[in-house]
């Protein structure tokens, strides 16, 4: 009764044809993709092993692991070694020109596979792949609908599970309860070595202040010093905001999606900038579509806060995130990024989280972040949830 | 009230000195760490930068991010280019010999702190470091104690969560409750590019012996394609075995720790094999010292189990793993590994756990892991529980 859903071979198709397009742009022969989640985007699985893919014909999954008979497609190896005497079988030429993950495989892995094949030339396929997945198929966007369906479900059912004189993080794994018994598959992947997080984060009154190591919007102090992120531990206070921020990983696609609850009554200040947050978000709603440059998005945002007198305010206070929004996907942190130094336009197919958010200390955090697609029509919102702080307890 | 806990000054400089120890024995002037594990280690907390570490003096910290003025040894920079300019001033010569994480860094990573530097050598710092975090230091041990503690306080709870006609998934995911409510901070920390787990596996009836992408112990067909690992949605029924094999992340520092649950009466084989895991875990504590090889001990393993006539059931079925312990701390997955091919032996200060696992499809997977503390008298158990089979709902 595993609910496993594979994505249909056309739409794997649509995946293939556009970066074999980029591949020949590029100059390379071949591909050879070892990273988990670049492994699921071309085959709609994970395993052990690799998918090598040539400029032209269907890609070949050389599998280590599961042990498995039933998978088309397949040649079993032991070691990546193996890979070019088993295309010599099937009368494949070796690439040439072969482009490897530079960017996500480690510099040992990616020695290795250089050896295997040793190219005339050696290219990186990151960039390319990001740049793929950055435009999302049919199939894709419909898995991204349902992680946002349920995120909306669980994040309707957040103010039930809240209870006086509860800390930050005691809320924080109801609320995961709540994610798991809705189906979240917990596991929350970003792109960069570095980026540790579980789940997403819970910002109580002046821990959303606190800055962080780690390239997220917030940051939040953490429960421990090899986990600096998040909720602190803290005893949630009257007068103060909790900013909601979990990953709806759902399916593999994750939507993104941010809400405030209060515990009494805020400062004017507090319930001003959260409104000017939707304001953003209906301006955006508004003017976005394809061909807008992501750039002007950050600075219209910027200048939206700054005018309004809480530029100080704007993504933190002691340190400011530089950017409104991101691509989501398989990664949370997938292109376009909604920053002053973008090159990137809006296109359709692309999904984006879209956060301006603002810091009070003392309060809180205050403002949310929707998940929108890009259609031919303009932004199309997939996370439709009341969007005002709303009152616990109340 | 953040309970955030810092290792002593004295306790870094144990490890700081086995660092600088094997860095001069390879012959290198210096080492440049990037990846959070490694400047945990090293520094006892977490930030977006790097350790400068000479094999002579202490370990400078070069910190991006967080904005943060308190900390000693910091300097700031914005990129690591800044670095050299920063050291010259110093009046700190370059090195001539850097070692950077070759098996941690990516390509295109290592390549930049390569060109920083430009050293007349490079080499790899991952073994060395992996190797010094091999043997625990006193305030690391004591990490682990306290996570095995708490590991051990929730597994004492687990039978309290069942309910009738509970899925896997709903009996996990209210055992990640538990964890998260006696302090696991969520986050479960591997070594190698493609690990993919969230907290831990729930393995319940014939789940128990599908093979998985991954290099753990046992599988679990997961419940996505894009995580196959663990629970997969199935109704635990009557006559099968609960395995939780959940990472006792309650600190930086792992305790790792299987106990297995049963709904009803169990075939004798079940019982039996567990009882031999058992004996197995007995024999450990017995023999288990400094000096024994890491090799012996897998193969004695392997022997009792094929000498009882089990050794298809061993580690597996469809798919079996050859090892039946590991190395833990910081990353569950440390050496050394207890593996017929290990060069390793015990040595005061590993922390290892041992998990002989049988699988029999139909009824799951018994045996158990516990984690233990090589001493100089002998092996220390640290997650001291009932081991028998625990009957659910009896």
């Amino acid at each position: 009764m595993t609910p496993k859903t594979y994505p249909p071979l056309e739409d794997l198709q649509i995946r293939w044809k556009k970066v074999q397009k980029a591949l020949k742009e590029s100059g390379a022969d071949a591909c050879l993709v070892a990273n988990n989640v670049n492994i699921y985007y071309l085959t709609g699985k994970i395993f052990a092993g690799f998918v090598y893919f040539p400029v032209e014909g269907d890609p070949i999954y050389f599998v280590q692991r599961p042990v498995d008979k039933e998978e088309s497609y397949t040649i079993r190896i032991r070691k990546p070694e193996d890979i070019p005497d088993c295309l010599k079988e099937r009368k494949r030429e070796l690439p040439s020109v072969l482009f490897l993950e530079a960017g996500q495989l480690t510099y040992n892995e990616f020695l290795r596979l250089q050896a295997v094949f040793h190219p005339a030339a050696t290219g990186d396929l990151t960039p390319l792949l990001r740049n793929a997945r950055m435009i999302k198929t049919p199939w894709e966007i419909g898995q991204l609908r349902i992680s946002a369906q349920q995120h909306v479900k669980v994040y309707e059912k957040i103010p039930s599970v809240f209870r006086e004189n509860m800390r930050d993080i005691e809320f924080q794994y109801e609320i995961e309860r709540l994610m798991r018994q809705n189906g979240s598959l917990g596991l929350f992947r970003t792109y960069g070595s570095n980026m540790d997080v579980f789940m997403g984060s819970v910002l109580a009154g002046k821990n959303a202040g606190m800055p962080s190591p780690y390239d997220f919007a917030l940051g939040g102090a953490g429960l421990h010093a090899c986990l600096p992120i998040g909720a602190s531990g803290e005893t949630i206070r009257s007068g103060q905001t909790v900013m909601v921020d979990m990953a709806g990983n759902f399916t593999a696609y994750m939507s993104d999606m941010s809400r405030v609850y209060s515990l009494g009554t805020l400062p004017d200040a507090a319930y001003e900038a959260h409104q000017l947050s939707i304001q953003m978000h209906n301006r955006l709603m508004e003017t976005g579509k394809a061909g807008v440059p992501c750039a002007d998005i950050y600075q219209w945002s910027l200048k939206m806060a700054e005018e309004a007198g809480w530029g100080t305010h704007f993504m933190g206070t002691v340190q400011q995130a530089k950017f409104v929004g991101h691509g989501i996907g398989l990664e949370i942190n997938e292109p376009p990024v909604l920053t002053a130094r973008s090159k990137e336009v809006l296109r359709v197919g692309m999904v984006i989280a879209y956060e301006p958010k603002f810091v009070f200390p003392e309060v809180g955090a205050v403002g949310i972040e929707n998940t929108f697609l890009v259609t031919a029509e303009g932004m199309k919102k997939l996370t439709i949830l009341k969007e005002d702080i709303q009152e616990l307890m109340s």
